[in-house]
């Protein structure tokens, strides 16, 4: 079977020469154990920490030689264990392979393999609108964010898998919604999606046209970016606006610091004298469970709607992953489809 | 009478070249007016932006040649409108000069001149714990900070205005509270307003004995300073931590960068990865009336002690106010008595 392994510690935004594929020998289940087919795998940005030179506390690291860290819906191929059958589909963080063994016994502190039932389809869902980024979404529209109708909520980073997902949120909660993404052709997928507006961080008046896009400025800003992204938003926050922080991928090639001068004088200025609340989702799942059964309810009505953008076979991996820090084209959930065409249609 | 004029714009730290004390004519109430006399004036640190080259959004600024400006308490010794006596005792703005005209219609969006009772004494009072300083404080420790009995709070510059009052009430509600503070001498003072610890962040070993201080972690870490200090409270701050922004005075030399590294790229990623909760106090009254009414009890139950330090006569102002930046022994709210000690005792 194959799977990708971290070749080499990436210096700012990856590049395929951090990754190498591999064949490796097909693996058994044990005792209590099961045996999983990779169906998707999910290219999540915070992998990017992983593969740091630098290891920061808190989250997990790779050394060279390891297979890559991610989220994968699988389905059973084999089990030992009472409470996985053979073709259950489940979501865990399997990897960057095509077959991997797992002893739910030994769980992470974010427990054995979720099992999926038949509402979760396609099942690569769960790595987008119905897993983590539609928790992170929800969490930063409802539980920190407290969007209100006739609001102005802008969004860094909207077409990516959380931004696609708080943007229709947003919507359904009777806000004005703004996107900032890169390029004309995802602006417009953006607002494909029912934006209100998306203006392109690219472009070179992009700070004019953001300021013409929330006239009565911005109640509730939803970061995912950083950067001058950021920095061209904050004159425009209200007073006592708030600041969800649900990612910041403008940094996620730094360590601590990044290259001068020091923006933290303008940003504490801003909270201090805005009054902001500037507030991180933290990856917490409280709130978690509601989440996902309020998405999956508002994905049955067609309030909000999958976006994904797929790659097929593991071997794209690097160079998709490489793409999601690169202002790719991509829209929503960037997915691996590992298995082929015919497994995955046999499990849908 | 005289007066203290900016001659010439603040870089970096001021110092006593920025200001000039000038003879200037005595002033006299027209219609509608009052004539003040100025009893003490405050040394708020937030004049300093008044007084940079460039002007930011949002703050007063003056011109070379202006009169400082200032929080001040005075005594009415004129009166041509109905809502003021002669000897009534007034706080309000009337900046860094021995007597000043004020037209009680024409008031900023603070309003007019506020008249103190006789429960506001000392009435210099007024301009720390039953004034602006208390008011921040109560909002950064209850209102936004949330603190709860049992949890450690964090104070920077906690012998300031703000962080003295911040620590007495932290202790009221049943906190661990540990400031911090420059120098052995200040930090004694500091524990004899009953905060449990004070570290010295001048010390070599500073981070070591912070780390010491908080053994549970920390849970609100009210910051008045940013820069080096606040890098240093970063790594203790427990998951879902509050950290109320009630000053920066770091920065406040700088525009809206300093020089680099950014740490920009650490700050967002512990506000992300521990949930963190930053929030400014804005320098908003709100509840700010339910504040003054709690202090004041407080003050009158000794559960809270006025802290301050006075310097005498209008001429040591400009030294004072260079001092505020210059990480000298002054501990609680910095004052100039301006009016002379008879005046001032006549007054009380």
């Amino acid at each position: 079977m194959k799977q990708v392994v971290l070749a080499a510690y990436a210096k700012g935004n990856p590049t395929v020469a951090n990754f190498r594929v591999e064949q490796a020998p097909m693996p058994e289940a044990g005792p209590g154990e099961i045996l999983l087919r990779t169906l998707w795998l999910s290219l999540d940005p915070l992998i990017r920490f992983a593969i740091d030179e630098v290891k920061l506390t808190g989250a997990t690291h790779l050394s060279p030689g390891d297979v890559m860290y991610g989220g994968t819906v699988s389905e059973v191929v084999a089990s030992n264990h009472p409470s996985y059958a053979v073709d259950d589909i489940v979501e865990g963080r399997t990897g960057w392979r095509e077959y991997a063994v797992v002893d739910p016994a030994q769980a992470d502190y974010r427990g054995p393999p979720r099992k999926l039932g038949p509402e979760v389809r396609p099942a690569s869902a769960a790595l987008g609108v119905l897993g983590m980024p539609g928790q992170t979404a929800h969490a930063c529209m409802i539980g920190i964010g407290r969007v209100q109708a006739g609001e102005t909520v802008v969004i860094s980073a909207a077409g990516g898998a959380v931004g696609t997902i708080a943007g229709q949120i947003g919507k359904m909660l009777g806000a004005r919604v703004v996107g900032i993404a890169g390029g004309p052709d995802k602006c417009a997928a953006v607002e494909g999606l029912g934006f209100d507006a998306c203006v392109d961080y690219k472009a070179p008046d992009f700070a004019d046209k953001l300021k013409a896009a929330v006239p009565q400025g911005i109640d509730v800003y939803v970061d995912n970016v950083g950067g001058d992204v950021t920095f061209n938003v904050l004159p425009l926050l209200k007073y006592r606006a708030r600041m969800p922080v649900c990612g910041f991928i403008a940094y996620y090639g730094m360590g601590l610091t990044g290259p001068g001068p020091d923006r933290m004088p303008g940003f504490m200025r801003t909270i201090m004298s805005k009054g902001l609340e500037v507030h991180g989702f933290g990856g917490s799942m409280v709130g978690g469970e509601q989440a996902l059964t309020d998405l999956a309810r508002w994905l049955a009505e067609g309030k909000v709607r999958l976006a994904e953008t797929t790659y097929k076979g593991l071997d794209s991996a690097p160079a998709a992953f490489a793409g999601v820090f690169g202002g790719n084209r991509n829209v929503g959930k960037v997915v691996i489809q590992v298995a082929p065409d015919e497994v995955v249609a046999a499990s849908a």
